[in-house]
């Protein structure tokens, strides 16, 4: 027996973990310690699907999963139970029935990811462990260019760390919105759907082009050669943060 | 030969240490981290002050120090110095030069402390470590008639944790505001000065009258008999900040 298809809010703080993905042993990974909890939970093995394959060191304020369990515990029982015994750095904001051919990958209509950059000369207790700190002024007007010229549907396999890639490299970014707020930048991507180390690959490379050390135009040459080795540095894991994800 | 009288506002992350004051050989404190430091800048023994004494695991966002330096380097380069050596959990905002008779404590006109509380059935990874995780609805209108009663000058030796105190326990709290903002509930504390553990035990026992466990006029007979015994328990200390310390 399948049991019931469940839909999961999760937000978590990715500093200890090694990313979402369960990877042959490594048990320190959130959909293994989800999995182990789950299993222990219903006596039965268990596997889960997360939306976004956040990568180590990445947070996450609206992960969304699914997995069928065959319990007799209720919504709410099932979500205090996962946050009685998940770490701290792990929570479950909600727990609700889905139909079964629920998917919260493969039905995932668009993610937000919020890259944060502390720029300011001095760094932050507070906010270094959700920041890349950069002291060095950021030109705006250009890195907002080069946003500009990501938009839309491309074939971003020069913004990807994955080099044997079978499948398509073509994405579609909605929007990658740039602001200024209290001492931080602020990106906002939407789009999808991301390859692997996209968004950071993305980032670093607008923050490249902000420190003029780039051109915005590069933007174009890297589309269009498709080579990894064009692009910027891949931006620190710890500033990055999947927001939300969106479902028709 | 005593050098130059600077002040400095500093930002911490309190968690790993043993609070500011240096105590015995007790090297993890936040004075005693500054001080080695400044030794070491200047090649000679170098003692300071800050203004407010916080506790182990309180955090600071204005603590303001002073202290003298024989040093040839300029403002900026003390700064720059200080923040390269120090560990990523403390950052100096900023120095300034001082008047020789500028003490950090003894000038203090007034301080502000904010308590923060997480006050949600679920667990913030994000903010566990900077707020108070209180699952149960807190009736704030009680709790601000506390605070009312609060207000003013008063002998707050009930509000304190040290027994064997001789000097004055008489203080002035010039306001205490408390709101909610985006599921926390913060306390603002603004007075002339506090006692060992005084905002720690006021919000312990602003919370109990919150749940509905004490009476508001509570208050009214702690403050009337002194005894500590009477009040609620000692906030955990993570939830605490020194936001901002005034001079005349």
């Amino acid at each position: 027996m399948k049991g019931q298809n469940y839909k999961m809010l999760l937000a978590y703080d990715g500093a200890k973990f090694d990313g979402w993905q369960k990877q042959g042993n490594t048990e320190n990974t959130i959909q293994g310690r989800l999995e182990m909890l789950l299993s222990k939970m219903t006596g039965k093995t268990v596997e889960l699907a997360g939306a976004g394959r956040t990568d180590a060191g990445v947070h996450a304020m609206g992960q969304v999963m699914n997995v069928f369990l065959d319990t007799e515990k209720n919504e709410e029982e099932i979500q205090e139970y996962m946050n009685r015994y998940l770490p701290e750095d792990i929570a479950v904001l909600s727990v609700e029935k889905a139909a079964e051919r629920f998917h919260s990958r493969l039905n995932a209509a668009g993610k937000y990811y919020l890259y944060r950059i502390h720029n300011d000369k001095v760094k932050n207790p507070f906010t270094r462990k959700y920041c890349w700190h950069i002291p060095e002024k950021l030109d705006m007007a250009s890195m907002k260019t080069a946003a500009a010229l990501l938009t839309g549907t491309h074939d971003f396999r020069g913004f990807c760390s994955n080099k044997r890639i079978k499948k398509s490299t073509v994405r579609t970014i909605y929007h990658i919105k740039i602001w200024e707020e209290s001492k931080e930048i602020k990106l906002e991507f939407y789009g999808n759907g991301f390859l692997y180390h996209m968004v950071r690959i993305i980032t670093g490379t607008l923050v490249e082009i902000g420190k003029g050390e780039l051109p915005p135009e590069k933007i174009e040459e890297i589309l269009k050669k498709k080579d990894r080795q064009l692009a910027g540095i891949t931006a620190p894991a710890h500033g990055l943060c999947l927001q939300e994800v969106k479902y028709e």
